[in-house]
């Protein structure tokens, strides 16, 4: 449970840097259910996750939810930490979907370092652009969300058709079915097994909660 | 039209850094319509605008649009160089909305500054915050479009009701009507004003296209 098997560019920063780091993290361990980070408070410090799961996520004024990603272990919460960049003008929140355990990193500790160390912000915007693909994919889906019905309406009709919830099928062959490229497939159904709606293993797909899958297709 | 007036961090480079933007950089002119960067195309390039407008924009599968955001001069266009980063795992498209004169900046030569500048790798990542910030935006626009749909029709019945498109009220008075905070209010019609909608002054909002904010209601 080392911080610097942790935190990925450990290597490339001087040992000044390590050393500010380590004295600054604290390890932290919160019950499922925890609320890390509302968007409208101060800036929380950076999460970086040693076990569990978080869930990202914005609020609207009427109390709607929508998940942006997940992050599990390894994985690096910045936006939790927004006051690091000027620029980030958005407020998110952070959930802790399983009992979790993270360093937190004060803000102003990983600013600094950030700063001097073009590793470290390079690392940073690795990690900003991975979030934002996730942001970009999910904006597909909700703007052109006929993928993700289509796919669990073939499913369920799979299903249905073969008495069973452990469908043997290629995402090749549902590809064909829907149209669509195999990739688009393989992407979506990751998509349904973060969401437990789906197990994937080698040539099958069961479908794990068939009521979460039908209920995409009233959305 | 020197490069180095243009770019926003040019003081914090090493003059050799200064050296292979200099020499790398290319200064293009293009007409308004031409896309200059096609999602499923080849690393173009960082766009550094000099004069004119641009427009970033998602594409679906059946050839429609969403426009992401706009960018003006000064601005620097990033994701028309995603090769710069593994982790942008989205395509955009860019399109001159006016005639616009614009550096090119070759993807590898900033790529190499960024690795070795902490300066250069913040900067950009002050860029990615501010563009993610914008995609935001519009995701809760989106999900939660009550705001713009209530604003439009706010404006199209005070434009009714005063016979005239050029209406005498504070972005206070219309966040009242609403039932919203003064900033939201503010925040939308600039919005709309980007979009050529409104025209913003002083104390009046002039609707400048009543049928695009007509069709806003339909969406």
């Amino acid at each position: 449970m080392n911080f610097e098997d942790y935190f990925p560019i450990w290597d490339k920063l001087t040992t000044e840097q390590q050393n500010m780091l380590t004295s600054a993290a604290t390890l932290r361990t919160v019950p499922k259910g925890t609320v890390l980070h509302n968007g409208s408070e101060n800036c929380t410090g950076l999460l970086l996750i040693c076990s569990g799961q978080l869930r990202a996520y914005i609020l609207s004024e009427e109390g709607r939810e929508i998940t942006l990603y997940r992050l599990f272990e390894m994985d690096i919460c910045l936006f939790s930490a927004s006051c690091i960049m000027n620029s980030i003008q958005f407020d998110i929140c952070i959930e802790a979907e399983k009992d979790s355990e993270f360093w937190l990193i004060p803000a102003d500790v990983y600013k600094k370092i950030m700063e001097n160390s073009a590793a470290a912000a390079n690392y940073t915007n690795e990690i900003m652009a991975a979030r934002f693909s996730e942001v970009m994919w999910l904006i597909e889906q909700i703007m052109w969300k006929s993928v993700d019905k289509r796919l669990a309406s073939f499913l369920l009709e799979e299903s249905a058709l073969e008495g069973t919830g452990s469908l043997k099928l290629t995402h090749e062959t549902i590809a064909n079915h829907l149209g669509t490229a195999r990739e688009v497939i393989t992407r979506m159904l990751h998509y349904f097994q973060r969401e437990g709606i789906v197990k994937l293993a080698r040539g099958t797909i069961e479908i794990t909660d068939a009521k979460k899958l039908t209920r995409l297709l009233d959305t």
